[in-house]
């Protein structure tokens, strides 16, 4: 018979920490989902504290969702995927953790999602949410295309889009460009009356902001302004050459995730959207694939 | 025969605060200049604090180099120009700000800047520093172009074109584009051997850092490099018509200022730069003129 605490070994925690939120999963060993947790920004290029906070609040109230509230931190194996860890200080500092669980497994984000889209399997992965990347995982040799961060990368991304349609209101709103629907859309939506009010508003905001501004740009491209469908052109076209990228080293998957999947997909080039495949799974059960494999190595490491 | 007092009545103290730093300067009534100091930051934009203490901090330093010591800042009169007021809510921060001086007559660096140029008459001036923008002051009318601040404005800027360097060659190191010479200038100057080094390198980086890497699109340009040479034409281009939508209201004088200028100015199109004057004074004596001329304002109003 399984004592309790051996049945609490059985436990996974999957974390997936990104700029905006930091979701997490707790599965048990057949891959059943027991509970979930949504918490604050995860990503720790903004704040090692907040992103360690909201790894531990996602993963208590996953928990609490999964009737397990009396089970503690430290009696889970975590799997833990992190947007800014591709940058190396980050993934030490965050590896230098005096964490709560039994064991962490730290992983990009960009790992997690593609072994949760591909059901741990070799794969690639085109990702547009906030911000945007692409990243392939075969033969374990990992390839990583963008990921650089707002406001000198991210093509194609939230924070892109919502970048580029503010620019060009501003540029509007001096006379320098004739103004599109997209001006009446943001400074509706912003309760804006002219450029000053509109430079107050976005003065110092960061890419979450800029994402939260991208579907003006979709918004009137779908009405039919010419200057928000050069941008939506513009930026699904680097989507589509960076999954060709990808596409170059033969993944026997590909797909694409993120919150603008839905928008951008139909613009994606003819020969990538053939290619795309459903993800099969979420980053966060990725990242508990993720733990389960490093823990077989260890395992077979050990039995070696 | 004057006092000690009334002596002091009669001097005058110039700040124009920017983006990187805050320079001072200390004159008589007779238009003398008696010393400068230069400090940090003094827009209010990226701090209350830091600004107001780069203002006293540049103004002691002003006395100091001027062989007054002993004064008092509560016997100056200040003129006090800053980048970021052009923002009504840090405009009113700022003014209710218990300043040192005797009086404070706060003003946009713009007005400063287009007063000091044209010697405290009517005048336009485009600036290309840090930041870009253009103004005119024709009749008391007050005109901006631009001044919408970072990432999401000042094109033609050093941020601006130190920005689209650095994107190009990240888009390079993917592959996505051709590398060209940039690539090279930058790693080498950043000390970075690939795209991690330097997204670590490039990673939440203000206007500043990116002003500071314009010179790479510049050296490039220099070198012939194609893609560099077509981001100088671009800002270049955005500075010209900014110059146009203030030569349509026939100001007096237009001058450039700003550090930009000697790169910029003979990309200029002909027609704006035939029309370019040498500015007479820098932006801190133009908020000398500008204190003068509130007073001058307030004396006129109590005798009539």
């Amino acid at each position: 018979m399984l004592t309790s605490s051996n049945k609490n070994n059985d436990l996974f925690l999957g974390i997936d920490g990104g700029g905006s939120k930091c979701k997490a999963i707790v599965m048990n060993k057949d891959n059943e989902i027991l509970g979930t947790g949504i918490s604050g920004p995860g990503n720790p290029l903004h704040g090692f504290e907040q992103a360690t906070d909201s790894i531990t609040k996602s993963a208590m109230l996953a928990l609490e969702d999964a009737g397990l509230a009396h089970i503690k931190l430290s009696e889970l194996v975590a799997g833990v995927g992190l947007a800014g860890v591709n940058i190396p200080m980050l993934f030490n500092k965050m590896a230098a953790w005096q964490h709560p669980f039994k064991n962490m497994y730290l992983a990009t984000d960009l790992l997690i999602a593609c072994l949760g889209a591909h059901n741990g399997g070799d794969g690639a992965v085109i990702i547009s949410g906030t911000g945007s990347c692409g990243f392939s995982c075969i033969n374990e040799k990992h390839n990583i295309v963008g990921a650089h961060g707002f406001p000198h990368g991210d093509k194609g991304s939230g924070a892109w889009f919502g970048l580029q349609g503010v620019k060009q209101v501003l540029l509007s709103l001096d006379c320098l460009v004739k103004p599109t629907l997209m001006s009446d859309i943001l400074l509706h939506k912003l309760n804006c009356n002219n450029d000053t009010d509109l430079v107050e508003a976005v003065a110092s905001q960061k890419a979450t902001f800029f994402g939260q501004q991208a579907h003006i740009v979709f918004d009137a491209a779908k009405l039919g302004d010419k200057v928000a469908l050069e941008i939506l052109e513009e930026g699904a076209e680097y989507m589509s050459n960076m999954a060709r990228t990808l596409i170059v080293n033969k993944p026997s998957r590909i797909s694409m995730l993120g919150g603008l999947t839905p928008i951008l997909k139909p613009w994606l080039s003819a020969d990538v959207k053939d290619k795309l495949e459903e993800p099969l799974n979420p980053p966060e059960v990725g990242a508990v694939i993720f733990a389960k494999q490093q823990e077989a190595k260890q395992t077979e490491h050990k039995s070696v």
